[in-house]
């Protein structure tokens, strides 16, 4: 597959709405643990095509945790792998009736999950996304094509070879996967208009990427993407949960979408609070950037400013702010909030209540922390993004995230007056 | 409310915002009859300013049926509020449980219906329009920001005030419902790219409108629009059955999107069927344009050419093409469909699961007319337009499409592993 030459993407996303036709009807499991078993079997070619993109990180002087990320070993391909037939085993979420009814005059309406078509994924994350988006579309009967990172293109086109491979002994076609191997970003450009040709395109990764699909997307977007969540302590709040809470949804992964970048406190507890929580927190290395009322109760805690209230850190850092109750809180929050993950601490029923109706987010926590908003905690067996839009899909997304549906109709002649 | 002064759409997206909050929460039931006793009162208000449009309409030359699509009488306006009582008898679209579950760590998953906040309609159609989709968005807890066509603007001006009176006297917020009241158009491409103020954009009108605004959209939007529809006759099927559903999905309204525009008949039945159905199509004065053998089989069919089968005619004007089966039927639809309405004469059960399974439309039918893809035909009691996207909804749009979800999580202090 050369990257030198222009890569026709009108051929790319022909072959793939051919290759999406019939797919509903093929035996997508079996193509599903061909995929993994090709993986296994191809691990070599797939662990040396890495190695090309790790040493070229390594010239680059990415940083070590970044190349690791990028690193696939034996062990993880096997994950990997393991992941595909994880995805064979879900339920099949096409041709679920959702609903159906019979009209006065006969007609018999069914609502019917149906697949997409064809989804693109334009991504920058590590090679197991390659595999495991690739098998969540072919679940939900879609081609996929796959736009990676040009950090991670040799290890992409080793794993999308192999994937095809084992697509083509299950008697599928092969382009029900494909690979925009070009490093040319008008071609992601172009992917972003063919309107009628992509049915649905997801962005994952950073929020430049995110920003560029939704600003140039012509064809229908799922949004992933920023979480400045929230941990509200109000006054009523079991205090030592409250400090596990906070804790846990800062510090058990800060890197990632749903941990917790600000800790409102109600001004009732903060004197209570705030000295043993802090401490805690700063402990594990988080640095605290709070507000003046906050820093008259803690010492040495940085004075945040109006900017640290918009920030999603994804690091150890943590913005303290101190409220007048729930009002307050929820205000606070509609203001900076991203509508996505959003945990109130509180032993009050009503305040609970308010907190789950007029917080406007995907995921609305009372007494458990941010960290649970992703489609593995949440029990879906896979995820192919978190939804941060309202349109479609809100939060973890997966698998019945990524179908349609359409209405089945069936009659003996009617024919409407 | 003047024109001449460039509306600030900021303040007005800002108003909106603020009304829709606490909106899930209040009697929308009772606005809903509050704003159709406002219609009913300030009827003769209204039929003077729509009596402007009128005059201005015929003034520029406009035809008799557009003139009348425009014109709103006591009896009309009466309807009108009708669909707000209407609306207010539907059942609750929101605080729906959609699903629920348990998770092994105790915590409770609820996914529930809630508003999108603020929904903005872009739209070309009657006055009518300016009021079911405002009272839609009330009952599913939205604000609704309008902006109607220029040639309605007294009209929707006059409407939208009294609806906001209905509103205020109910108590709830004026700003639940605006209207863009300016004939700037720069003012809608500010809404298309009004991201994080505008939940969902709703395009209504000819090809034109729904174009710019899908092309031009960077907050999330549901496309509305052109069906290309098709009625296609299996050689099994009963031709009595199905001159009598392509006569209706022709004639009975042939300038609504669900109408059929081409008609496929197998060539095993072309000299049995088409020399009565299109005789009796002609008596309707429907323009016929047929490919070569529909023309050899019937005399002065005027010849199709390959735009004919793109066309969305919205007129007595029918495309016929001879098939050479199933296989050659579905891959014209595939080519030329819009994924609209498409319908099957058969009395062969294996060619009507094949069509089902392998057309890929928002509503797939069975010996029965396209006519029937609406909300109301449907059975949901309103519509605020027919998606033909696949993302988010698909075909009639009703409440329960203009809602979206949350997930509700209760725990007692679980933190992740």
């Amino acid at each position: 597959m050369p990257t030198t030459e222009r890569v026709s993407l009108d051929a790319l996303l022909k072959g793939a709405r051919e290759a999406s036709r019939g797919l509903a009807r093929a035996d997508r499991d079996a193509a599903l643990l061909a995929m993994a078993d090709a993986i296994e079997r191809h691990a070599a070619d797939i662990l040396e095509a890495n190695a090309q993109d790790v040493a070229g990180e390594r010239r680059r002087g990415t940083s070590a945790a970044l190349v690791d990320r990028l690193t696939l070993d034996v062990e993880r391909l096997h994950g990997v792998a393991q992941g595909c037939r994880q995805v064979a085993a879900l339920p099949d979420p096409l041709g679920r009736v959702l609903d159906g009814w019979r009209l006065a005059n006969g007609l018999d309406v069914r609502k019917v999950t149906a697949p997409f078509g064809v989804i693109a994924l334009i991504y920058e994350s590590r090679p197991n996304v390659t595999v495991d988006a690739s098998a969540l579309a072919v679940k939900a009967g879609s081609a996929m094509v796959l736009r990676g990172s040009s950090n991670a293109l040799s290890s992409n086109r080793a794993l999308v070879t192999v994937m095809r491979a084992g697509l083509a002994g299950a008697g599928l076609p092969e382009d029900v996967v494909q690979l925009v191997d070009s490093a040319d970003r008008a071609l992601v450009t172009e992917l972003l208009e063919a309107r009628g040709r992509v049915d649905l395109v997801i962005p994952r990764g950073g929020a430049g990427l995110i920003r560029h699909v939704v600003e140039n997307a012509r064809v229908p977007v799922v949004e992933t993407g920023v979480g400045n969540c929230h941990v509200y302590v109000h006054a009523t709040a079991d205090l030592a949960m409250a400090e596990s809470i906070v804790y846990n949804a800062k510090v058990q992964r800060p890197g990632v979408c749903n941990a917790a970048e600000t800790l409102l406190v109600d001004a009732a507890v903060a004197d209570a609070f705030l000295p043993a929580a802090l401490a805690k927190l700063r402990a594990a290395g988080v640095e605290l950037r709070g507000c003046e009322r906050a820093r008259a109760v803690v010492a040495d805690v940085a004075p945040a400013d109006a900017s640290d209230w918009a920030t999603e850190y994804l690091d150890l850092t943590l913005a303290v702010k101190v409220v007048d109750g729930l009002d307050d809180a929820l205000a606070h929050i509609a203001r900076y909030g991203t509508q996505h993950s959003e945990a109130i601490v509180t032993r009050d029923l009503a305040s609970a209540e308010r907190f789950r109706s007029e917080v406007d987010a995907a995921a609305v926590y009372v007494n458990a922390s941010t960290r649970f908003t992703d489609g593995f905690a949440f029990g879906f067996g896979a995820e192919i993004g978190i939804s941060t839009q309202k349109l479609h899909a809100r939060g973890p997304m997966g698998l019945v995230e990524i179908v349609t549906y359409k209405y089945l109709v069936d009659g003996d002649g009617q024919v409407r007056d």
